[in-house]
């Protein structure tokens, strides 16, 4: 029977989860996603999603595709899904798309979104996607060090190590823009693709420039040098949000 | 030896609690910090809230006061309480007050909050903070009839049978804003003072206002029924902040 390719579009509470990708040790999203379509189609299907996301991390918007035999209506699909699906995993939307559209390969950009709580106590319905930094961050070091990480650059200084060696760790940073409302603080960070950590790694410096703990003249340095030290911190995954998917 | 009189304001996330005040079905906001205080203290203390909030409302700001003997240092005391309370009540601020000063009494005003997802979805981590309208509600029609609500009436037909009976259902309702942005809507009540489940009455008929099931030109009619009837629904809990508490 022909095979017809779908598009789901998918948000996600990350505190539960170990990431996006199947793997031994904890529950996954893309697990919980396989699990609800074989229940509901009776098949086994595999979700190939835009990219990873790490234990911990949310999503406002990750995109995924599959494929399922035989015609199926979208929005009783999503309803279908929504319903088999946990409370902290929501689908927000099935389209048909053509078979050379591919979740991960099609993709030109993505979006992330770290949200940080500047005080010292975060709100509590706001604790659990919210990183706290209770030292008051200076915006304009942090918007000044910004500006020196956009671009077309070799980020291996602001990756972890991955766990499948990457060719190359050069990436296009197409925007890194510091808001602030209050104290909730958010770096939002557009690229066409990110390492393994980058955006964390992004965000830990940007804390560190914010409390004075580093000089935003010194960026560039940190980034020529490509060796990842103690001055780039990874930030927690709680505060970080996969905020949109670009096609 | 005297007691000194202390005020804390404080923030929860209600959907674990059966609301603020102690009552023997479920565990309260009120109880969770009297029981912390005793741990502290090793005394009995009595907390006194501006007013109560219902099972499963949040508070971005309540404000309490209670009298301690001796004297405390009310960094310590904040630190030590937020030591021994669970992560969804967060005491923001403790400072010492003149004995005439009471959380009820000398409260000038309060601002609630009310929070609207207007989508077929609401964001996983927003689940349990945003009430969720699936049908696209009109704006300009709920701001027409938020006019009309507000100024000094009597808002009998905006509130619920109280557990005990009140002398007056004339409130000065000062301010009925609704915002919108992407798919939140929010509704800002302030006023003097509230009656029992009045935010949540105003709520849930702007929310009818806003679908289509009421007319706006019907506001000032159903405030001088005086009745509370069906065409006013108690939104739901979740979507119910006490924002501020002004002195």
């Amino acid at each position: 029977m022909t095979k017809r390719r779908y598009r789901i579009d998918i948000a996600y509470d990350g505190t539960n989860y170990a990431g996006w990708q199947v793997q031994p040790n904890g529950v996954t999203v893309q697990e919980m996603l396989q699990k609800a379509l074989t229940r509901l189609t009776a098949a086994k299907v595999k979700v190939h999603g835009s990219g990873r996301t790490d234990r911990g991390v949310h999503a406002r918007k990750q995109v995924a595709h599959f494929d399922l035999a035989g015609p199926r209506n979208t929005v009783a699909l999503r309803r279908g899904l929504n319903g088999v699906l946990p409370p902290d995993i929501r689908v927000l939307a099935v389209r048909r798309v053509s078979s050379e559209f591919h979740a991960r390969r099609s993709a030109i950009g993505k979006e992330y979104r770290y949200f940080i709580w500047n005080a010292e106590e975060v709100p509590p319905e706001l604790r659990l996607y919210r990183t706290r930094v209770r030292v008051s961050l200076d915006i304009d070091r942090m918007r000044k060090a910004a500006k020196r990480l956009v671009g077309r650059r070799d980020f291996a200084a602001f990756t972890a190590n991955p766990s499948r060696p990457v060719a190359s760790t050069t990436r296009t940073l197409e925007e890194l823009r510091i808001t602030k409302k209050g104290p909730e603080i958010v770096i939002v960070a557009k690229g066409e693709g990110f390492l393994y950590k980058m955006v964390r790694s992004l965000a830990g410096f940007l804390v560190r420039v914010g409390t004075g703990d580093e000089e935003p003249s010194e960026t560039a340095q940190i980034i020529e040098s490509r060796v990842r030290t103690s001055r780039v911190k990874t930030a927690p995954p709680e505060g970080l949000f996969l905020w949109n998917v670009r096609y």
